[in-house]
């Protein structure tokens, strides 16, 4: 398998959102038993085209063999190690409410070697008590101190808005370049750090555009 | 204010999520008693480009006055239009775990006229309990019925995996044109339908190989 150095600031964000579909078809193909896949396949499961399957995989190298097809668990492996996701990442979250709860007690995190090892709340009702997933929550105070001793690399926001640029620049200080953003609201973050947002309600929007416009509604 | 025909096949997909994030901007610019705003100034607060928020309004009409900007108020009821969110729309949930709860909290949901009027479930546990939301849990079973009897537009999935696709399916049977699905798969729906997937653990892969290829983690 040849490699190539890999220029990452030449790579579309778009690929990646699409390695990791392919990593977790690969997964379904490889509990299911499936040793090869086609690109086409693997692009039917993805529901993007066959040429985008093998330009994305392109950036990183040659996988698969011509008229054959990829090999299931390898080409996962080779997506895992491109997304770095055969590792553990710690994560703090804060704003422990519903979603907050919720996401704490999801399943495919710590599948995934995503680990929340802090929460972090104001609310003194809050603070002390132990979650189903056996976390403590902590006092919001406690947050850059926390991250620096356990070595958390991920800042997850569940606050809600008014309050959500004050806990990223807390995760800013506390040197964590990474947030993942469930607040309704953009946060503002230096160059040094990269926000992923996750906004229920402008998913809703385009569906209510497309409703409205698409299907007449 | 010069209106045009709209081609809803000429507007890019993230035109239509950048007016949501401008929709969301006027709403805070308006909270917070501003008349007026530059293009400068909401392309700042969305953290995009001045010519891009031009040209994205651009594709609805002409809106504001050259060197004076947008009146903040004008812009978000023109914007509510396009987006159709100057109404309300049903919704219908399946999969009461931890997030399905969750979402039903959500304030921001009904706040913008998406109303969740069922929640399905098949565990019997489950099924005819009342959720602090005052809706009842019924039996998956009954969703075919329930959309047509409450005229759901929407349906929200958020069961395990192995059973998203039974459970789009189930809702296409019953005419729903719209699904968000936070189950963590690809669901395969007909050309009539239009699905918004969140997948929390998408983003975490983005930002592991942001950590891993641009903050050499």
């Amino acid at each position: 398998m040849k490699r190539e150095l890999i220029k990452t600031d030449k790579i579309p964000k778009a690929t990646i959102t699409r390695l990791s579909l392919y990593y977790r078809q690969l997964e379904l193909l490889e509990f299911d038993g499936y040793r090869m896949v086609s690109s086409d396949k693997l692009a039917w499961l993805c529901q993007v085209n066959p040429a985008q399957v093998r330009k994305d995989l392109g950036y990183f190298g040659e996988f698969g063999v011509r008229g054959v097809g990829y090999d299931v668990r390898d080409l996962k492996h080779e997506i895992m190690k491109i997304l770095a996701v055969n590792r553990e990442w710690n994560m703090g979250i804060a704003g422990i409410g519903n979603l907050g709860s919720a996401l704490l007690q999801h399943q495919n995190f710590p599948a995934r070697g995503f680990n929340f090892v802090a929460a972090f709340d104001t609310d003194t009702e809050k603070i002390g008590r132990v979650l189903p997933s056996g976390l403590m929550v902590k006092d919001l105070e406690e947050l850059v101190f926390t991250v620096e001793e356990l070595e958390i690399q991920i800042g997850v926001i569940t606050t809600p808005p008014e309050v959500a640029q004050m806990v990223a620049d807390l995760f800013l200080d506390a040197q964590v370049n990474a947030i993942l953003n469930f607040s309704p609201t953009q946060i503002h973050v230096p160059d040094c750090c990269r926000v992923e947002n996750i906004d229920f309600t402008i998913k809703l929007d385009i569906l209510s555009y497309k409703l409205k416009h698409e299907m007449g509604l």
